[in-house]
């Protein structure tokens, strides 16, 4: 009998490759002209989990981007694990800040570069690899294991609330393992026990019916650009504190132990700044940098827009000026509650002189976090620190993974995080990579993991 | 011997032909891709200029955009007039709101609908018109003539100070008539008496080295957009007055007289707010419609940008985000000192974490003021006088014509406003248009107007 890790070892090169052509599919959800790469995606890696070994493996409709699932349930008495990730990727813009081209993925240097390499096809990958590698090498796997990858998951997976709940069947298990998730460092693993939630919204202020003269009207109508921007002001302090009525109502304090939990991570501060270019970190006073990116919630405008933006100068009074924001959440918040609190707000201060609507977009998920002595979190942390040789640390995330709530109120399940990405994979930007090492890491990882779960239960 | 009047009736149709000839030159100064248009709109004009009789008609260089000149120097001991107007025009963004494409006039009810219909083509030719018909007519011209017609008045004529400066001589004269002004309505006639002046900025606000995932760095890094809105949000107060330090300094108090003036001037602000779309007016409190238009100053963001503007959402931290704004200026103002303080405030507002570039655009313009009892203006209040059988009112206006203060500083005379425009013609903005009747009526009175002017003096 081949050893699985061999087989891993032996088939690296094609592994690889195979991971290049899933990551020449253009698979961005957000936009409507690459819905047929989404599908093309959801075709490409059903087939793959087919290669696998993986029975039942099919493209299910949602009524939206498809999901992909698959599963190997012979492991009568042990634990059911489904494991979780995403095929769909962010769009590419600003698109001349890219290096290659986002779809034709090249490796340099232990790196593979394109759009979704870390976010998440990448670390998707991981688990579909041991899997084959056990069930070429043993025959068998260690427990009952499930894939449940999604299409939709950039925009805020609109119909999964719905599949899941239709699908609670074919989705039982006892535990998630949710490969969307990152390591602290290339030599520092970690065990999720958090992750912030989010919503997300569009401000459209509408004005004159017409882009105006500033000559002749200026000093007679409101600027809708400047509506605007009082409005977003009103919103968040300069010094980072949210100044929509009613924001922080559900938000817990940080307990001694959990501030203690997070001031046991180690951040670099000057490295940090260094990596991102800029003099100075800003944030919620009061708080650390972790704590703010972890544990505190925040607002950000995601793009903002109206009037002349060509070379020279154009003296109009825009008629229009639209923006997007995002905010991530903490528990207890309610995405529900917040886009009310929001909506209300952005009301309360339209001023005279043009009209505002206000909008909930996709992006939303309810805060999540899971006890760090949790027995998967257990296995898992054992796990990690045999492969990286020192103790994971506990860790939260700043981004949301939605899902993870979803599972938990419908299938009744914790997810663990065992994920192979790192911080600073460029996700959601341009230029995004991911690690050759974590790649060929993660599959080691993922076999010791479903070998362990068995022999704990 | 022809009637001059006669024979402007006979030749309408070929006029409005030549009219939209001209107008079908997108001779946009402020993009480089159509400065050949600019060009060829010189041409054209310098020809049309041949043909009705003008002499040394002539295209000349400024080292940028060109200027077109021509003469009709045979009525020894009368005055010297000199005609401006501009050939250029506006950029068309936002395109797809024009109901028809911007360079193919089309009349429709009595308007010519066309980008640079009002602003200024139509105007401009109006006196070159009136010109041929008198030397067509009667073989010479009651006054001595000059056309100067410039090319780059849209994106604040950068070359002209030096073009002027260099060709005093040729361009000598007793008082200037300015083709590009509006009249109050299409039965109520206006003297200008008064100019705001100009300047523009653009101010570009830069943060982390790429876009960033709003999850992950929420919370630790500035926002660009956010930065960008403190700044702005610090420059104009919601209640509509500049609270840039000492950006009010230099203006005056508006007096009871200059007051009274203004308040002469009807204005119904009930159709004003229906025309435009608007529920309500805003503006400096403390001022009229009128006053704040015409004789206070204003800032008004002309365009912003940053970040994500797709379909959807993208829940990122951009890492930039820009604007473009102007300020109208009054007397006694000074575009380059206002420029500075402007500069000096937002440098003093700059937030930790992002690098802000404030820069000076190209439009610029002083303000301007011409007595009301200037004998231009008696003549010219005389014939509108006539025409319109009634009184012009005694306006001011709100926009900029840069090149009445240079011609006072340079050529020391005043100018005259006479151009037939009217403020609902969506000059600088989609579906742009000018009256046929206003055409018409203009080349009467500059016919009448050089004639007057050779009587009064």
């Amino acid at each position: 009998m081949v050893d699985w890790r061999d087989y891993l070892e032996k088939n690296q090169p094609r592994f690889l490759g195979e991971l290049i052509e899933f990551l020449r599919i253009p698979s961005i959800s957000a936009l409507p002209e690459h819905a047929e790469d989404v599908s093309h995606a959801a075709d490409w890696l059903a087939r793959r989990l087919a290669e696998a070994g993986v029975e039942n493996a099919q493209v299910l409709a949602t009524g939206g981007h498809p999901v992909v699932h698959g599963d190997w349930l012979h492991a009568p008495n042990k634990p059911t694990v489904l494991i979780y990730g995403h095929f769909d990727v962010q769009p590419v813009d600003p698109l001349g800040e890219w290096e290659r081209p986002p779809f034709e993925p090249e490796v340099q240097d232990g790196r593979i570069y394109a759009r979704g390499a870390s976010d998440n096809k990448g670390n998707l990958m991981v688990p579909v690899l041991a899997v084959e590698a056990l069930l070429r090498a043993e025959g068998s796997l260690p427990v009952n294991v499930k894939f449940f990858f999604e299409g939709q998951e950039e925009i805020g997976s609109p119909q999964l609330p719905a599949f899941i709940e239709q699908h609670r069947d074919l989705l039982a298990c006892d535990m998630v393992l949710n490969a969307d998730v990152s390591q602290w460092g290339e030599n520092q693993p970690a065990l999720l026990v958090g992750l912030r939630g989010a919503c997300s919204m569009q401000i459209d202020v509408r004005g004159p019916n017409s882009d105006l003269h500033s000559g002749v009207y200026g000093g007679a109508v409101r600027n809708p650009v400047q509506a605007l921007v009082e409005i977003l002001a009103s919103m968040l302090s300069p010094e980072g504190r949210i100044t929509v009525e009613g924001f922080y109502d559900d938000v817990q304090p940080l307990s001694e132990e959990e501030r203690a939990q997070i001031a046991a991570v180690p951040l670099d501060e000057a490295k940090y700044k260094r990596d991102l270019g800029v003099d100075a970190l800003h944030g919620e006073p009061g708080y650390t940098t972790l704590e703010r990116t972890w544990a505190r919630p925040t607002l950000d405008v995601n793009g903002i827009w109206g009037g002349f933006q060509g070379e020279g100068a154009k003296t109009v009074i825009p008629r229009e000026a639209h923006c997007k924001f995002s905010c991530r959440l903490v528990p207890y918040q309610d995405p529900d509650k917040i886009v009310r609190l929001l909506t209300d707000h952005v009301r309360r201060h339209t001023p005279t002189g043009v009209r505002v609507d206000v909008q909930q977009l996709s992006v939303c998920a309810r805060p999540y976090l899971i006890p760090a002595d949790h027995w998967g979190n257990q296995v898992a942390g054992a796990v990690l620190e045999e492969l990286y040789g020192v103790r994971p640390l506990q860790i939260r995330m700043g981004g949301s993974v939605p899902i993870c709530g979803l599972f938990q109120d419908v299938l009744g399940v914790y997810t663990i995080g065992f994920g192979f990405a790192l911080e600073d994979e460029r996700i959601h930007a341009p230029n995004e990579f991911y690690r050759v090492s974590s790649f060929r890491r993660g599959q080691l990882a993922y076999g010791m993991m479903l070998k362990r779960l068995a022999e704990a239960r």
